[in-house]
Parts: C-alpha cells; structure tokens; sequence
C-alpha cells in the first residue's frame, strides 16, 4: 500500500513515522509513505501557499490552485483521495478497515484558518478524526495512516487486533497482568484459575458490562447473540 | 502550563512539537511540555514495563505498578491526570476548552495491546480522540497537546478562533481567496462586493447550510437566535 501525505510540514511526520508498528510496516514493505511538501506547488518566487480571505476576516486561507496542482502530480489512477477536515465524515475503525483495502491513498493536510471551499471538489472523500480543532490535518493524517497500517497484513499479530475496542461492537473488557496483588487491588480469581470457558465468559461479560456503563451509544444497532443478550440482562440487575 | 507526557515512544513527538504553533508556544513560555519515558520506572534490569495477560490470550499488557511509580514521580498537587484511551470520554472542543484552564496535565500513553484494569484507579479523567484504534496513546495524547496549545493565549491570534468549526456549535463557514475565478468554479459574488453586512449574514447561512447538510446532531441542542432560525427556515426550503 501507499499513503501519499501532502503536507506543509513534513517534518511533523518524522518522528511519528520513526517508531514501532509503522516503522517495522515501512521497514518491511507493507506500506510506502510519501510526504509531499506542497509549498514546491507555488507559482511565486517566495512560494506562499495562501492568501487573504475574500470578504475579510482574520487568518489566511490556502490557495484551490496550488492544492489542485498537487493533487494531480501526486494522484494515478488507483488513488483515492481525501482531505483531512474538521467537516469531514467521521473517522472510525469500520473506515480504517476500508480504506486498508485500498492500494493508494492521498492524504491532504490542511493547515492554519482553512482552505479555500472549491478544493473540496479535487478529492474523493473528506474525514474528520473528532469534534475538536488542530492546528492543522498533519496529526488527522498521522491517525489515519497509524490505524490503516496496524490493520495491514503482519503489521502486527494477526490475533490481536480480533479483540480491540470496537471491532466487535464493544469496548474491550478488562486486562490484567502481574503483580496479581497491587495497592490492595487483586486480579479476579477467574483470571487466574485456568479455566478457558469461565474466562472467555468474564471477558465477554465485562466487554458487554464496560460497553454499557460506558458507551450505550455503542449497543444500540448491535446484533447481539444469545449468550450476550442473557449476560447483557445479569449486568443491568447488577448495575441498578 | 505544563503538560507531562508519559510514554514509552518520546522520539514520536520530535517532530510534532518542533513545528508551527506548538513549537512557537513553547518557545514563548506559553507551554512547557515534558516528554518522560516510563520505561525508567522499570524496577527490574532489562527495563521490562509489560507483561503477559492474566487469564491468557495475545500481546502485552502495561503494568499497573510501573504506571503508578511514573505518575506519582511526575505529578504534582495540582495535576490533571488523563488516560488515553479508546474506552475514555470522548474528546471534543469543549473538553479542550476545558482542560486549556488547568496549570499542570498529565497525559499517559498506553501502548501495544493494552494496559492493566487497576491504572484506571490512579487518573483523574480517561479520554478517547474517536471510535477507532491506534498503535498507543501518542498520536491521542499529541491531539490533546495540540488542540490545547492552541487554545492558550496569544499562541495564535485571538480572533481566529472564535469562528472554528463547533466553536460556535456550528460547522465554519466556507472560505474562499484569489484567485476568484478557477477552473469554472467562481467566488461567490457576495464575498467580493465589500458589503459586510451581506457577507455576515451570507457566512452566517452557510454555516448553518453545512451544519444542517452534513451534522444534522449538532443542531438538535443548540439554542437559536431568531435570526438562526430565519435563515434555518430558508436553507430547508432551498435543500428540499
């Protein structure tokens, strides 16, 4: 797979980019990422990027021109590009296993006050990572690139990513590790007891129990099996 | 302020900090941001942090104990401590409003498949940047970080923020600069005829146009002026 980034600040990736999961995906061919420093696209000698608002206000906005021009010496035919927004479509882990689908994927960073309405209609698609403002789409992008890249093949062990949060509906139920005694605080006994059945129904419990006190949004659409739906009724006589 | 960052992954934030507006705050005293990696808190000799989940099944999990050292060692009296996590509050600007009064966050980042149940004892907050997963708490801890800063004084001008999208509970405006004609696709007219009631009232309309076409959720809290409302009346007339 290829990401494409195009950015203003490609040093804000190189850090990001460096360490662990993405580094061993880069390292082994999994994902090829490029970033692009846009500001190479400006017609002028002094290489600005933005202007004025038209009709006044405060902040610059970046040019249509200059973000078309590099979209199309970066794009083939393959890319599907997308603009990194605060009015985008909500990002979310069913996205991210769509887009590790694709084979070539661009990436558009917006950066200060905003850019000009009429780049919307150079890209394919627009995200928002969250209700919040940045100063700019670079880290929008770095958590696009960061969740596309862990779901790809051997990125990471195959195993573990069938129990994240939200892959299966629910908030993933509660870990623990050694010291099984901390602070007054003990690890359930059935951790600890080995038997895998019990086990498999705590964990499916507390995912169910965490999923509900925490994130009822999360059950509403749900198909949910027999099991749960019996356990899901234990946890509500248990909580009020 | 101060913001603490506690992850195993400091190299991550190299970049993200040594660019634009972060980098600007911190260069005038605005924010100070301290990157610790808690690997040191280790008490054993090859520094492990993690370990095997109780109770079986794949990767690692964070240690409560080596947690607990690193934020007893890190905070103060006055600290805000925040877990980053996809089971958290869900982030948005609000919350960023929020947290941008405290003097002293503490952010901690998990990393691989999870962390120990009984960490949760020891934060103030839990937050969550969205419904998707990532390779650790950085890229979410370097979110909170970023849309904080910005939010601080003088760190970018006053003014440009109170028009971000969901300040005002609204998504912006469109925004628009030269050149005025391109590709076929013109300014509006209205942003370049210097009326500024007009262009007011026009930005005030498409805001809520974009609001209503693309977060219809946004609106349904929202307290209207008559005004707002007018214009609601009128963009439904024209999208039906």
């Amino acid at each position: 797979m290829k990401i494409t980034i195009l950015t203003l600040f490609p040093n804000m990736f190189s850090g990001i980019f460096d360490e662990s999961i993405i580094k061993r995906a880069i390292d082994k061919k999994i994902v090829e990422i490029n970033l692009i420093d846009f500001r190479q696209y400006s017609p002028d000698k002094h290489h600005h990027v933005d202007d004025t608002p038209c009709g006044g206000g405060a902040g610059m906005v970046l040019r249509v021109d200059i973000l078309d021009k590099a979209i199309k010496e970066n794009k083939t035919d393959n890319s599907h590009v997308i603009l990194m927004t605060p009015q985008g479509t909500k990002y979310s882990q069913a996205k991210a296993y769509e887009l590790s689908k694709y084979e070539d994927i661009v990436l558009i960073c917006g950066h200060y006050e905003g850019f000009d309405e009429r780049i919307r209609n150079y890209v394919d698609e627009e995200i928002s990572i969250g209700d919040y403002v940045l100063t700019g789409g670079e880290l929008g992008a770095a958590v696009v690139t960061d969740s596309i890249v862990r779901l790809l093949d051997k990125a990471i062990n195959e195993e573990s990513h069938l129990d994240d949060s939200f892959s299966n509906g629910l908030l993933e139920y509660p870990q623990y590790t050694r010291p099984v005694e901390y602070d007054g605080m003990k690890v359930p006994d059935v951790l600890l007891n080995g038997n895998h059945k019990l086990i498999n129904e705590y964990r499916l419990k507390e995912s169910l129990r965490k999923t509900y006190l925490r994130r009822k949004d999360l059950l509403e659409n749900r198909e949910f099996t027999k099991e749960e739906l019996k356990l899901l009724e234990k946890i509500k006589k248990e909580e009020n």
